[in-house]
């Protein structure tokens, strides 16, 4: 049995490296992105550079999208020129972006009308997952376009999980990143008590790992915290995003969620201040400016 | 070389193992406990059961303490026929609660003024980590006090770290604490998004714990929130005295704390809605109430 | 110079009065509701009942719409057999109801293709103020527009503040009710302390009135409070609606509003509580259950 | 019947007129504070000027007293050469600071012991209202020794209302202070939508003003908002300490209050970013920082 073709859309610090690993892994694969010298990058390990999403797409199997937000999303689907307008009938549409899940909803509807069908299929895992095939697929869409594409996902992540209808893996993605922004919150904001009480902020994170208080946050971001690096491992203004979509949803589901709209709120003022390019972890520095020195114990 | 002989005051879920660690590692016991019957099941083990503080401590080379509150461990060292009045000079007193580090710093100066040294040493772990004897000491006070009672802290936990000056456990303490709090409520509230939103919350948890969301709190309280099941590990109670507690030193300190005062405020309305006695995952009922459905994904 | 005629859409608490304000002062007025009993009540006072809203705006110069939310406000605009679809061009519209500045931009761009002038236009002031026909309007859209129609305004309102382009006015209203949702959580919050540490609430709010903490809210809620009169002036759920508006709104403004969302949580429990066709004042009874207490100072 | 002697004690921004007040209207009033100068101020005005709280109260019937916080009271009333130790038994002990409840009862414990009554007596209204005599004070006590102080506290105010027993003026000027803090909050976040939002903040706040939006937070801080004047009416560095005494208060009797937590954090952060001595409303500064533009509308 041939390996279905693919387009990938969407080329940046995620969608580079999982078109790799397709690659890798022997899938035949165009590529577009709207600066193409990541096209051309991908190329030179095998893949077909396109000039249009439309020429992408228009002989695939598989399309596969890895945007930055709703609205680029929305247009690249539905948009002149765009996926939709171009796709062969019984193309299999799958959406890695993180997107509300309205927007998820209504794409499944539009592919129903194009004759293909759609997956919200956001990921788990930052770039070190990306390049190491080791990402999670939270899928949200029929469970048999879900089986047909299974192989593809395969050859990104290590663990494919199947929600329910669309919007659902839209959903559990939010769910769980708004869990990822306020540890993170919890983490910098005991360590300025720590710090502000006089305590070695290294003694203090690794009392945080050791005890009832870890995280997948401490374990990630104390280096980060104690040498005030803010390198990106995932962005500020990409958490924010989420955060925002995370509002809305719960907005939309009459949930009440003071933990998520507090986190929020600071994640707001963080890219304020200018740290929107920086790791997410750079929320600490609006609690430096509160207490008026380093989180890694500095002046 | 002769084990000193131990005085330990507060037979409670967390007191009463780590007595009884000590005995088995051969020390020399006498203990007392507002209700008595504590303390003949630590008699039965070979601890000598004394009928007051006073004549738990007198002959006592140190004297553990692990109470509930400020005013309990004010009351049981400064009141009449307390710790303070009844010891001998040079005893080594130590406190295993969760106080306050101004109370920390209260009491080390009293101690030094009866002619004995003083440590603020809470623990982290709950239960199961004081049957096993793993508890984790986070320690403030003088440092050559700490290697005096060392043996003692070893007898009952895994990890021993001196964080600074008096107060300075207290600190680390509540700034963990903080944490735990915070990070049980990220996991409630994302879970109640997911469920609002449609999904098995099995599946949702199983996600969270692979992915960036993951934690300790996760990882304890998955199984809790998906049976229901409120048995104690750790008070909801105690978790708001703490937070109550972290919420007063970052006053004092000046350290703004949004998110602490956020989770302060759901674990007193789970309180105030009478889920003090269980575990303090029940926090999670308060949002159970707001969607109207369990999170077990029940109606 | 004859008087413009008018059509009235929406007959609801609000717009009743105001079109019934529009007969008193001599305008001819057709008026749509989806309820019909409630336009045969502007008949009895002169208006001309419609069975459809194209009916209503056919012939008419101004057309004024008053209603729920975003989605019927836009479903009656762009809906099939909507008011754009039923206009002559150059009428002007003019829409009451507070929806968001975004759907404020995309009918007023919508009224234009349709040879129209568009009006965002939303009031403060209650029933009362409805009634009294002195309502404040907030304008959003060209200001020669907003002259044309001003006669109209005036017949129901006793001042018409202009702001900006169109959904100037939408963020003016959502503005202000974020402000009316804080102040009155603030009342409710100070009276459940007071009320807690045994005060006389009365004697409470009085002070509250007299001082700093004076407000319209007070003045208006306190009588309510004191006798847990939760007869609607405007509905805990319109309150909510405005709320999540107001969050979107600084959501896509990137201004961080954590007052805003902690209100809006307090909220959303309150309307999850039951509460959302009570007044707004109802939030004090998540306060009440809390403390265990009635805010009228009984048990 | 001769009016009876007062002593003074704390003449700063408010103190400073209150004692003038009782001068004029033919009290003698012998005062003192820390910084002397303000009581050579007093004595120009025919006030005995001393040298000491002891000389101050040795002779008087009536003590009053105007400070800052609570380790300053206790002090004055506790410490050495205190008040205290000094007054004559019988003697009138009121204290017009802004306290905890709790140390409002234990200072009333400790009058009774040196046979003295004390009534805990805060104020609402700023400076203006202390130079008129328009102060209100809320007063917790024995309804007996109100009305023996009740000519003094008239030459000071127009409003004195009894709240019950000791304690009580303090948990009434807290519930107040509270609120005070969420409204300007309001205020200062509405604004910031406003003006993010593109209206001009002068029709912005007047239609604030004129509805349901409206408080004494708006009419006292609409001009200075406009003209970005922080100069003094109550310093935002005093709010930040009554919003933390209202939080300790609130955490003491176990009242969830999720809006004044917010508010707290809100003023801390303004605190920490160097506001501390200006006019409360400067935590609207902390917006402008968010929003990258004044509230005034300038750039």
């Amino acid at each position: 049995m041939t390996k279905p073709s693919i387009a990938f859309i969407g080329l940046g610090t995620m969608g580079a490296p999982m078109a790799s690993n397709l690659l890798k892994k022997g899938f035949a694969v165009s590529v577009w992105n709207r600066t193409p010298s990541k096209s051309e990058e991908l190329a030179a390990e095998g893949a077909r550079a396109t000039q249009s999403p439309a020429d992408a797409v228009a002989e695939a199997d598989v399309v596969i999208t890895m945007l930055s937000n709703d609205d680029v999303v929305r247009e690249l689907y539905r948009g002149e020129g765009g996926i939709l307008a171009s796709v062969r009938p019984g193309t299999a549409l799958v959406d890695n972006s993180t997107i509300s899940p309205a927007l998820a909803r209504e794409l499944a509807d539009a592919a129903v009308e194009a004759g293909c069908g759609f997956l919200d299929c956001p990921v788990t895992g930052s770039k070190p997952a990306a390049v190491s095939g080791t990402l999670v697929f939270m899928v949200g869409g029929e469970a048999e376009l879900l089986e047909r594409v299974r192989p593809v996902l395969e050859a990104m992540g290590q663990k494919i999980v199947h929600l329910g209808p669309s919007g659902s893996g839209s959903v559990a993605k939010l769910g769980h990143n708004a869990i990822v922004g306020i540890n993170n919150l919890a983490l910098s904001e005991g360590l300025s008590i720590a710090v502000s009480g006089g305590l070695d902020p290294a003694k203090f994170l690794d009392i945080v790992k050791a005890g009832a208080a870890g995280s997948k946050a401490a374990e990630l971001k104390s280096p980060k915290l104690l040498e005030r690096d803010y390198s990106v491992q995932f962005s500020l203004a990409l958490m924010l995003k989420d955060l925002k979509l995370a509002s809305a949803l719960s907005d939309g589901l009459s949930v009440p969620t003071p933990m998520l709209e507090a986190a929020k709120s600071l994640f707001q003022a963080a890219n304020a201040a200018g740290y929107g390019d920086e790791d997410l972890i750079a929320v600490s520095r609006v609690y430096e400016q509160w207490i008026g020195r380093g989180l890694d114990g500095g002046e």
